[in-house]
């Protein structure tokens, strides 16, 4: 099953606020609702955010009572701005809803509305089998990485949940143990949402995969034992120069692999790259609300202070000095990543 | 009021597990209760066990029904390794224990099991009489560090509750409050149980001191925005070369702190530096239940999968390499650590 599809003219998703206590569908029928759900993390990931706002046009659509090309247009540019503001970081959010309204721009003048409106669909739904495609090609690539018997340090959740499926780094891990390579993996609870301990959790007991859960700041302890030979995380935008934007913590887990002479690998479709920038400085960090800070339980008691006031910056940006290599659909870009980078973007891009 | 006190022949401590939601004084008869709380972190904080377990020692006297100084001694030996034992890491609680049976072994043949419980207690006694007054030592230097107008990120708790009052590396923080410097703290909740999030913050509200918490993967994306000036944290042994064994978590701090040029300072009693050891990697790390990183509730939700596996180092070892000065109740001491730590030792310990 994927995280992310259409089924009777609705867009569905798996609920990844609930995993894994709870496994439920949702369904969605208006463009608001989806910004809603990517700004309330009931779907996350760069590449799922992406196929469901490529949906949510594609709901937009349905939704407008427009019968001419020209107020249908205009609809659903309305729409895009909205589903693009949803969430700042990742890139490939605005990469999906920007190929969609760029298909949409070069429709003859002579379509009808309800051309127009397949013709959104259409596009979404291929946006959402290519990037199971594109996974594929990562997870065959990245998996030429690991030996048999490596134990994998990974952040946050980049599975089949963060993509339409299969999944980035987590991908790359599937993938190499269906090639039958023993793996052990630490997974890092990742605060403050707890994507790690939640979702990657759930996800390797779905694949049979050993594991262990870690909290963010024992990866360090891990890295200086000599026993981790692998990092492997997501990427939400990567820079023309290889910094790597991603969940927060990554930047301090990347520190700590190079401290150590542990190879760190970035998983990142190519739509996650952003040439327009030259360097990780210029990405925008949204900061989310501070309760996910704070409203935690230990053992089934509150933890802060009533009053208590929180940060929560939501991604960290990793500069290309602690990068080793990115893996791409087109292959693994290794430094200088200015050169490897927009190379590997050029080769095939649709 | 004291974290740790003796009051009507009973030890009594403030149960750190449950602040900041309930504040709750236990109270202690037996020393196997004291090993106990020890261990369940009712108390917690080097230089907090070190005092508990030496008033261990005094229930340990007075629960013996021995009337001759031989089977008392003999009862106090017992004592004593079933309270060495309660934790591994942390130095000065062997420190304090030794220290007692030290001020016992050379107490003249003729004196009366009496008069051995009394010193017994004495020296307890002493021994969480000076902590205080250490600490407020160790306050004053290291608050020469601080400047009026810096955010500081601080780790665990470090402050009255961890030791018998006033705190090593939140003690710094308090001092220089109290000289009217304004300083605020980004407090890191440190995973697992969260003794940033729960009980810092608690000190610093008491305070009246400015804080936000953040959780500890965090850390490092405040550190590169350049708008953190000084890490303070504490130590449960730091060896002869200045390696420093702290809460887990530590060395990833250190490592970003030092990434941007950030200075990172261990405020440390001289009781919890071990000149017996060369280097940190001859620290025996005490790797806790799993159930406390799994043990955990989001927003009232469950995380982890029913049989999740974890693992929970407790400690870890941040390098000299990383450390800018080590802050004890003699002074400051710098580079090369091998012969500040042992000048500064070797000054004025009791």
């Amino acid at each position: 099953m994927r995280s992310v599809f259409w089924e009777n003219n609705q867009l569905k998703m798996i609920d990844q606020r609930i995993l894994p206590a709870r496994f439920e569908i949702v369904s969605f029928n208006k463009h608001k609702q989806v910004a809603e759900a990517i700004k309330n993390m009931t779907v996350r990931g760069a590449p799922a955010i992406g196929a469901a706002a490529a949906f949510g046009l594609a709901l937009a659509g349905y939704e407008s009572a427009s019968s001419s090309r020209a107020d249908l247009l205009a609809d659903l540019r309305h729409a895009a701005t909205v589903l693009k503001d949803s969430r700042p970081t990742a890139v490939n959010l605005a990469w999906a809803v920007d190929r969609v309204m760029g298909v949409v721009a070069n429709i003859p003048e002579g379509s009808s509305a309800d051309e127009l409106r397949q013709i959104v669909l259409d596009e979404a739904q291929k946006i959402a089998d290519e990037d199971v495609e594109i996974n594929k090609r990562m997870a065959e690539h990245g998996a030429t990485l690991i030996n048999d018997g490596d134990t994998i340090i990974h952040h946050c959740n980049t599975g089949a949940l963060a993509t339409v499926d299969w999944g980035t780094a987590l991908g790359v891990i599937h993938t190499a143990h269906e090639q039958g390579k023993k793996i052990h993996v630490l997974v890092d609870e990742t605060r403050p949402r707890l994507q790690g301990a939640r979702l990657t959790a759930w996800e390797l007991e779905q694949y049979g995969i050993s594991y262990e859960i870690i909290s963010d700041n024992m990866s360090g302890y891990f890295l200086k034992t000599g026993k981790v030979q692998k990092c492997f995380v997501g990427s939400d935008r990567t820079t023309a120069n290889g910094d790597v934007a991603n969940k927060i913590g990554t930047y301090m887990l990347a520190l700590a692999a190079h401290d150590n002479g542990v190879p760190f690998y970035p998983v990142v479709p190519t739509s996650t790259i952003d040439l327009s920038l030259a360097s990780g400085d210029l990405i925008p960090i949204e900061e989310r609300n501070p309760n996910e800070v704070l409203d935690i339980q230990f053992q089934g008691e509150s933890v802060t202070p009533k009053n208590a006031k929180a940060r929560n910056p939501a991604f960290d940006v990793t500069p290309n000095r602690l990068v080793t290599g990115i893996v791409t659909e087109n292959g693994i870009a290794y430094p200088p990543f200015e050169v490897s980078l927009r190379k590997l973007t050029m080769d095939d891009r649709p």
